[in-house]
C-alpha cells in the first residue's frame, strides 16, 4: 500500500513538471494542443522538453530524439494522449515511442480529437506498453479547454471578460470605464490576449474607448515562455461606422470587420441607395471608398445577413479560418448578445471593491434579460482569485 | 524567546476562546458589547462566562462570582476593556477586580466608549495590575463592530445586504427575485436579522414580495446561543401605500413605517385637500383611516419633510430610539438611497453564479451613479466566502 501511494505521489509530481512545460508554450501552439513530456528512468529524469508551436516536433518526439538508444525501458510523462494518425507534418508519436523501447507510458487525459481518442493508447497497449491514464486529469483537461473544444467542434472556444464594479457596472452613464479594475487586473488581461487567437469588441467600444487590443505585456511581469503574439482583432459593427483611423485598425496584427451585408447591394450605379451621412455625403460611396482603404490596410470584412449577427454562425466562420479561441472584451449589448446565442464557453469577471450605482449605468450584461430565473445562464466550477485589489471569477457555463 | 513565543501563544487561544465566549450571546446583547471572560490561575482555566444581555452581569463579574477568594492572583482575559463608570445599572468592572485581587489583565481592545476609552485599564494600572492590550485586537474590533458604531456615534451601524446574479442584478424586468441566490445564503440572511436591531425595507419591495423580514432560523443550523429574536422592521414608504395587511405589518415584533408627511396636513375639516385615490375616495380620509389602523396594531409612525427622506436625520432618529444596528433589505432605489446618503458601513453582496443579462433587469445599486469613476464608493478590508453554491462578498465602506 505505502508504495502504491508512493509511485502514485510520483506520478503526480511528475506530471506537475509535464504540465509546467507545457504551459510554457501557452499561446504559441494553436490550434495545436499544450504537450510537455519527461522521460524517467531508474527513477532519474534523461529528458524533457515540450512543443512549440504548430509544425515543430512533438514533444514525445523531442525527449526520444534528445535521449536515443537511452530511451529502451524508460517511461514517458505525457500530459496528452500521443497521437497516432498522420494527417499532419509530423510523424505519429506512437510509433517512435514503440520503437524507441518505451517500456511505460504515463497519461494526463485521453485526446478529444476523435482520430485518435483513446486508438493511441490502444495501439501502445497492443505493443505490449504499459499505459497509465488519468493523472492529473482535470489540470490537463483545464490545460488543453481551447484545444478540445475546437477539435471536436471545429468552433472556437469564447471566453467572456469583463471588467465591473461590485454592483455589476462597466461603465458610468457617460460612458466613463477607464479604469475600473486596478493595474494587476488589467495585466492579467494582457497576458490572456497573448493566449488566445482573437480578440472580438463591438463598434460601441471602438467608439468610446478606441482600444488597440493588443497583448501589451510588461517587462518583468511575462510568465516564462510566454508569448508575445498579440491576437486577431474583430470589432461587430454592423453599420459600418468604424473610423479609419480607429486604433484597432492601425495595430498588428491583423483585423476583421464584421458588417451587415449592404441591403440594397443590387441597386447598381445610384449613389444615393443607402441615403446619406450626416454630413452629407452619399453613403454608398462612403461605404465603398471605407471598404476600399481598409482592403489597402489589408484588413478582412466579414458580411453578414439580417438585422443582427448570428453569433453560431460567426463562430463557425471564425473556426473555418482557423481561429480556436476568441476573448470577447465587448459593453452591455455584445455581451449579452454572445450569452443568448449560447457561443460563450467560460467567463471571466473582474470585480473592482467599489459601488458607482446607477439606473442609467452600463450593466455588465445588457440586452434582454431571460424571461425567467430559472432560465439564467448557470455557472459551473466557480473559481475565485484576488488579483491585486479586485477579484477574478471565473466559470463555465452550464 | 521561546518562552515569550510560549506566553504570546497561550493569550491568543486563550482570547479566541473569550470571542467564541462573547458571540454565544450574539443579536441578544445590543446596544451592550458581547464580552466574554476566562480567568486562569496557574495555567488552568477556572472561572469562564459571557455577558447575555442588556441589565444582566458583566462578564468580568461572572467569573470573579463564581470563584470568590480563588480570583486572588489569577489572571483576567476578557476582549473588551472593563467599564470604570457608574451611569448604569451593573456596578464598574475594574472595582471588582482590583477588590478580587487579580494580578494580570489581558485584554482584546480597548472600550470605544468615550466614558471608557483607557480610563479602565488606567484604574487598573494604578492598582499595580499588569495590563496587556491588543490580543486578537482586528478580531475583538470586528466582534462588537456594531457597539463600536453606537457608542461613538450614537447612530446605527447600517448593513447593505444584496443577492444578486453574477452580472450584479437583483430581478428580472418583471420583478422576480425569488430566489436568486441558494439556501444557505437565505439562511445566512436571516441569522444575519437575528443579530440587528432592525431590518429595513421600501414599499417597492414589500409590493412586490410582501416578506416578514422576520429571522427565521431553521432548527439545527442555530448557533449554540444564537438569538431567536426577530428584528424591528422599518418600511420607507413615502406615499404610506402600505397595504393594511402586508406581512410585515402583521408579525411580531414590530415594525416602524416612514412616510412623508401631509403637505396639506394644516388645511382641516376639508377631506378632499389631498384628491381622491383611484378608487375614488378621499385620499386625506384613506390616510387617517390607515394611520389609526395602523396605530391600533401598535405599528410606529415616523414622518418625515421634504421629498424624499434625509437617511441621516432618519439614521439620527433610529439611534435616539436605541437601535443600534439596521440590516437593509431593499431594491435598487433604497441600496442607491442609502449610499448617497453615506450611511452605510457594510455590505454583504451574496453573488449566484447565474447571469440573467437585461438593461431593464434592476440593478443591485440604481438611483443616480456616482458622476465620476473616481467619485465611486470604495470598499476596504474585503472578504470572501462561498456559501453554498453562491459567494458572499464583505467589506466595508471607506
Amino acid at each position: 500500500m505505502r508504495a502504491y501511494q508512493d509511485i502514485k505521489m510520483n506520478n503526480i509530481s511528475i506530471m506537475k513538471r509535464v504540465l509546467r512545460l507545457a504551459g510554457k508554450a501557452s499561446g504559441m501552439t494553436s490550434p495545436n494542443p499544450m504537450v510537455g513530456a519527461v522521460l524517467v528512468k531508474n527513477g532519474k529524469i534523461i529528458a524533457e522538453d515540450y512543443h512549440r508551436k504548430p509544425g515543430a516536433p512533438h514533444a514525445e518526439a523531442l525527449v526520444i530524439d534528445k535521449t536515443g538508444e537511452k530511451a529502451k525501458g524508460a517511461t514517458l510523462y505525457v500530459n496528452l494522449e500521443p497521437c497516432c494518425h498522420t494527417d499532419k507534418r509530423t510523424p505519429p508519436c506512437t510509433k517512435a515511442i514503440i520503437k524507441a523501447g518505451i517500456k511505460k507510458v504515463v497519461i494526463g487525459m485521453k485526446d478529444p480529437n476523435p482520430k485518435v481518442s483513446g486508438k493511441g493508447i490502444a495501439e501502445l497497449r497492443g505493443a505490449g506498453i504499459n499505459v497509465v491514464s488519468g493523472i492529473l486529469e482535470e489540470d490537463s483537461i483545464k490545460l488543453n479547454e481551447i484545444y478540445a473544444k475546437y477539435i471536436m467542434t471545429k468552433r472556437p472556444f469564447v471566453i467572456l471578460k469583463v471588467a465591473m464594479t461590485l454592483d455589476g457596472k462597466i461603465a458610468t452613464p457617460e460612458g466613463e470605464s477607464k479604469w475600473i479594475t486596478g493595474e494587476k487586473a488589467r495585466e492579467l488581461v494582457h497576458k490572456t490576449r497573448g493566449r488566445v487567437d482573437a480578440v472580438m469588441t463591438a463598434i460601441g467600444t471602438v467608439k468610446a474607448d478606441d482600444p488597440q487590443l493588443t497583448a501589451r505585456i510588461k517587462k518583468g511581469t511575462r510568465d516564462e515562455g510566454q508569448g508575445t503574439r498579440s491576437p486577431i482583432r474583430i470589432v461587430i459593427d454592423p453599420e459600418f461606422e468604424i473610423p479609419i483611423d480607429a486604433k484597432i485598425l492601425n495595430t498588428p496584427p491583423e483585423t476583421i470587420v464584421v458588417i451587415k451585408r449592404s441591403q440594397k447591394s443590387v441597386s447598381i450605379g445610384d449613389p444615393s441607395a443607402l441615403g446619406r451621412t450626416r454630413r452629407g455625403e452619399p453613403r454608398r460611396e462612403v461605404r465603398s471608398q471605407k471598404l476600399e482603404a481598409l482592403l489597402n490596410k489589408n484588413i478582412k470584412i466579414i458580411e453578414y445577413d439580417g438585422e443582427r449577427v448570428d453569433m453560431k454562425w460567426l463562430m463557425k466562420k471564425l473556426g473555418e479560418m482557423g481561429i480556436a479561441s476568441v476573448l470577447i472584451e465587448g459593453g452591455s449589448s455584445l455581451n449579452s448578445h454572445a450569452l443568448e446565442y449560447g457561443i460563450v464557453d467560460k467567463v471571466m469577471f473582474f470585480i473592482a471593491p467599489k459601488i458607482i450605482g446607477g439606473k442609467e449605468s452600463f450593466p455588465s450584461v445588457g440586452g434582454k434579460a431571460v424571461r425567467k430565473l430559472s432560465e439564467a445562464h448557470q455557472l459551473k466550477n466557480i473559481t475565485l482569485k484576488r488579483i491585486g485589489d479586485d477579484i477574478l471569477l471565473e466559470g463555465y457555463i452550464k
